[in-house]
């Protein structure tokens, strides 16, 4: 049975927009972040867990394309999927609605470090990482 | 000899504008944390120095009123002054002019605390506090 | 009747905690705005809609006292109230806990402008203005 | 005569560190704003002097690739290079070092829009387009 993932949901705050009265484009990537680990606490293995367990998630690189603005009060639905996976890198993709058009999409990617040397996400926790792997775009 | 204490300067970033095009009120504790931290290296015992001899220093208060707006490329001068002191508060009192015009005085109450514990200033780091203490506007 | 105002809650982000691991202080007056925003909406008089009436209202101070740290994942609740309120200017009060215990308390204070002069908020909008009194902390 | 462009410096603040004690990812979005304004600047040709000019100029698009992480005090010097400039597209790429070592790397992408509509920058400022063209990484 596939999991339901759902959306996270950002409201814009009044001190995330700039002078030109839209949402600073720097916020996105700090909303991709909530989404992510909102993602990864539906998907049952928190940021907090992983980190208990040892293992930490640097972010390797970032991008983002803006597509059309968004504004104070709007609520943002983010929808992180699995963009790609290898041994030692993951990369997330994120699209970003508000009222169902897509305002922004972009990507993250990580890779997993215990004891300062990397890790494979997928032999290191592979309950986890085959749930993750249902959220691929072309399952 | 009383130091010489160089008032701390902050240009207004775009970023922290909001949509009135004006400094968003929040930015400005940031501002006085930054000025803090500039005047405790002057003072020759910077946040760094203190964290290694195991001493941290929580900000128990702020407070904050705003006489003019900045905007973005403002360059916001800082001066930094004990207000009061006793043997386990310090309230530092920050002057931000624009221009050699008031636009914002604010305060900052500090603790500090050594394996959880509070600790004097005055008995734990006596030098550093003496020179802070002559930055008092009444010296 | 007196009706029911929902607490703002706020679930403290990762990028919103510092080096010590919690809440940088600076973000509470962040909170305190987002409360305040999400009150006035629950009011029936949003930013918004005043902003549209012409009115504007610059925050003249703020003050925050913390009292217990929060952290990554708290969900911090915001009750905001009116603590005291002149022709001219009104104080807002805030009360934050986490888990019923308060972490932080605070107050901001307004005035309101049109066309650039002070305005009594109560003159120009007595409905908002009396809905908005039955918040106060002795009513 | 090619004009000599001085690299923008950002010293790291307490509060952009996270509670792994380092940068947080999101900022070095922002310091490449800081340092395209600050180029701009350097060329002659600034934000607001645009802006009043009637242009502006969104942000289409970043990406940032971390290779080291950057902390509390270090001062981060930012190079702007032109990357590419097609008629309605200017990619800026921004190399990003601590004490002469590469720690991040990014790009934004920039379209230019007058009245709504987009403009091209080389006919539209041909001059300030000459001065930009200089700084581009195989001249």
């Amino acid at each position: 049975m596939i999991m339901e993932i759902k959306p996270y949901r950002h409201e814009v705050k009044y001190y995330e927009c700039d002078r030109m009265g839209i949402t600073h484009h720097s916020n996105y990537i700090r909303f991709m972040e909530e989404a992510r680990v909102d993602w990864m606490d539906q998907l049952g293995f928190g940021f907090d867990r992983m980190e208990a367990e040892g293992v930490v998630s640097p972010v390797v690189a970032v991008d983002c394309r803006y597509r059309q603005p968004s504004t104070f009060k709007d609520v943002i639905e983010i929808v992180p999927m699995v963009d790609e996976s290898t041994a030692l890198k993951l990369i997330i993709s994120y699209t970003m609605t508000v009222a169902g058009r897509i305002i922004c999409t972009g990507t993250s990617t990580h890779c997993f470090m215990e004891n300062g040397r990397p890790v494979s996400l997928e032999a290191r926790f592979p309950e986890f990482y085959a749930k993750m792997m249902e959220c691929t775009e072309n399952k």
